[in-house]
């Protein structure tokens, strides 16, 4: 049995790159990948902070762009050799729920991670291969320039949950957004909005060097304060108003809270920070009483995936600019330790 | 002083008509109208269970029909002996978010009842007339049909809160939509939807001769059960997908936690029973793991009122079937004790 290093996750803060059998083919529609790049996700450093200890790691990662190497009997679209982007849920892209757009809800679509596998790794299994992976038309991976492999990648998540945000938030011309976090999918989120036509976009960070990025990317204003008062320092930019739309890219309660504080009468909260709660505000006080809307979710990549391509390739769309360091295999444990230090925005993982 | 009668409520289950001072014009936007029809809402019972007993009544009631008897010096939009309705909240139509379609929220708003008056009364002062009457013409209430009286009245809430949430919900051609609760306000839901072109509507509610109006209007199933069994049965129904649109038209929790689990991946619950919790789950197990949308509010019904008003008196709408009971101003007590009971699906107050 051939061997391969793949990311596990053995409880907070304890993340190791270990030796493992390699994946192999378990159905007819799966399909093996070599990593090209992948990347830690803001939402890894949520078990890093409170995944219970455990003897057996967990595989990590759900982020790739990759070469196909072994492809099941019943796959068609995809052969060894493609170079693909593998959207961060496995999906069919066929069932009811495919169809109407919201691949993440597929009836024969899953997670990575766990007993799927992670995709930080040298290898990975692609479940429903047809529907789960998607090629990269005349890009050959080993000559093209970091930039864009580094766009490619962060079409994988980050910038597409970032698009899902402001898509379900209904961001379009004329409109007041305001982004609430200013991580990498906070800022992806602006750049989404911005190519929406958004008329405002109010990015609410406090890390100079991102919120820098966030300006470049489209934030017409950017506040640094939080809760009650970074609220009435929304206030104060629309007039009393509130904003139109409010892109949560967080997933803790207190960005939540901050979210239905600043919405206006009628406007869209749409979130897609992973809600580290169940229970929230949503009566009279907080959503009912203004008629806000409260929507999001995980992202269906698969669903903008092709579109969103054709503009990397095109070069109108460069959101690779979230990942601020790139490190091998070997030093994954370091970039979940930098980018829950915050030292790094997002770190790509070359092979 | 001039007196009139009026409706109090001194606590839960304590309803009394006392003689108290004829309204007067305070501001120069205000309007003083005599009341033809009113009646009593479903969201009067919530106080009905749960008001603290107190030494000074509370003025009830915010759904009239009436005749325009005097107006302060600013209102140029009607006058004295116009026929009128008057939405459940007043507003002044002009400002920034009633031009975005949100009158409930309006700056110069609010909601009858308290030290604002009630409308379950002989007379009433309506704050901000020009946005908050609306004439309807051609109409002698002295002589127009009972049935017309009805269908007008249920304008001023029941039915445009049940064309509200229909609204926010997006029903639309080939959407199922799952209407919970039989009483006045899902009925209305139901009507609506079937209006705007739902393919199928699931009625949840038990009581008979309200599924029975509900089947009329629109319902091509009803769904006795609740809770766990309700939600399969709404499963087994829909092929086990679920319901594009839940329509809540309750207001309690279990309602909500019926909503949640039988709205679709990438559906929308849209609320208008005025929610009687603060908190509620909307994490990942509810709401957005299957980026499920939740909307919804108190009615902004000066937005639809106009284009309503035209429907009924083309004889294209007939919502006034909702009122199953009339009595005097005298009676309005046993009126809250019947719909309490529900005896009575709702009850119309005859001046």
């Amino acid at each position: 049995m051939e061997h391969m290093k793949a990311t596990l996750m053995f409880g907070a803060g304890d993340v190791r790159v270990e030796t493992v059998p390699d994946p192999i083919i378990r159905h007819d529609t799966d399909a093996i990948v070599r990593a090209v790049r992948s990347c830690v996700c803001g939402s890894d450093l949520h078990p890093y902070h409170s995944m219970p200890h455990g003897e057996h790691g967990t595989a990590m990662g759900h982020e790739l762009i990759a070469v196909v190497e072994q492809v099941g009997s019943a796959v068609t679209t995809v052969k060894a050799g493609d170079f693909v982007i593998a959207p961060f849920a496995f999906q069919d892209n066929t069932c009811v729920f495919c169809r109407e757009g919201f691949q993440t809800s597929c009836v024969h679509g899953g997670w990575y991670g766990g007993a799927n596998g992670g995709l930080q790794a040298e290898l990975a299994r692609i479940p429903q291969a047809d529907g789960s992976l998607v090629v990269v038309p005349g890009v050959d991976p080993t000559t093209a320039d970091e930039s864009l492999l580094a766009s490619l990648l962060a079409l994988s998540d980050v910038y597409l949950t970032g698009f899902h945000a402001a898509h379900m938030g209904r961001v379009e011309p004329g409109k007041t957004v305001t982004v609430i976090g200013d991580g990498a999918v906070g800022l992806s989120a602006v750049l989404a909005s911005k190519r929406l036509g958004a008329e405002r976009i109010i990015l609410m960070g406090r890390h100079t060097a991102r919120t820098d990025l966030g300006v470049e990317w489209g934030a017409t204003d950017v506040v640094t304060e939080r809760g009650a008062e970074g609220i009435a320092k929304v206030f104060e930019l629309t007039g009393g108003e509130g904003s139109h739309v409010v892109l949560e890219a967080v997933g803790h309660m207190p960005a939540y809270e901050q979210a239905y504080g600043i919405v206006r009468p009628g406007g869209v909260i749409s979130r897609v920070g992973v809600p580290q709660y169940e229970s929230a505000p949503i009566g009279f006080g907080s959503l009912f009483g203004k008629n806000a809307t409260l929507t999001g979710g995980p992202a269906p990549v698969r669903a903008y995936l092709e579109d969103a391509i054709g503009q990397v390739l095109r070069g109108d769309l460069d959101p690779g600019r979230v990942f601020d360091r790139t490190v091998s295999i070997d030093d994954v444990p370091a970039a979940y330790a930098a980018m829950d230090a915050r030292e790094a925005l997002k770190v790509m993982v070359a092979f």
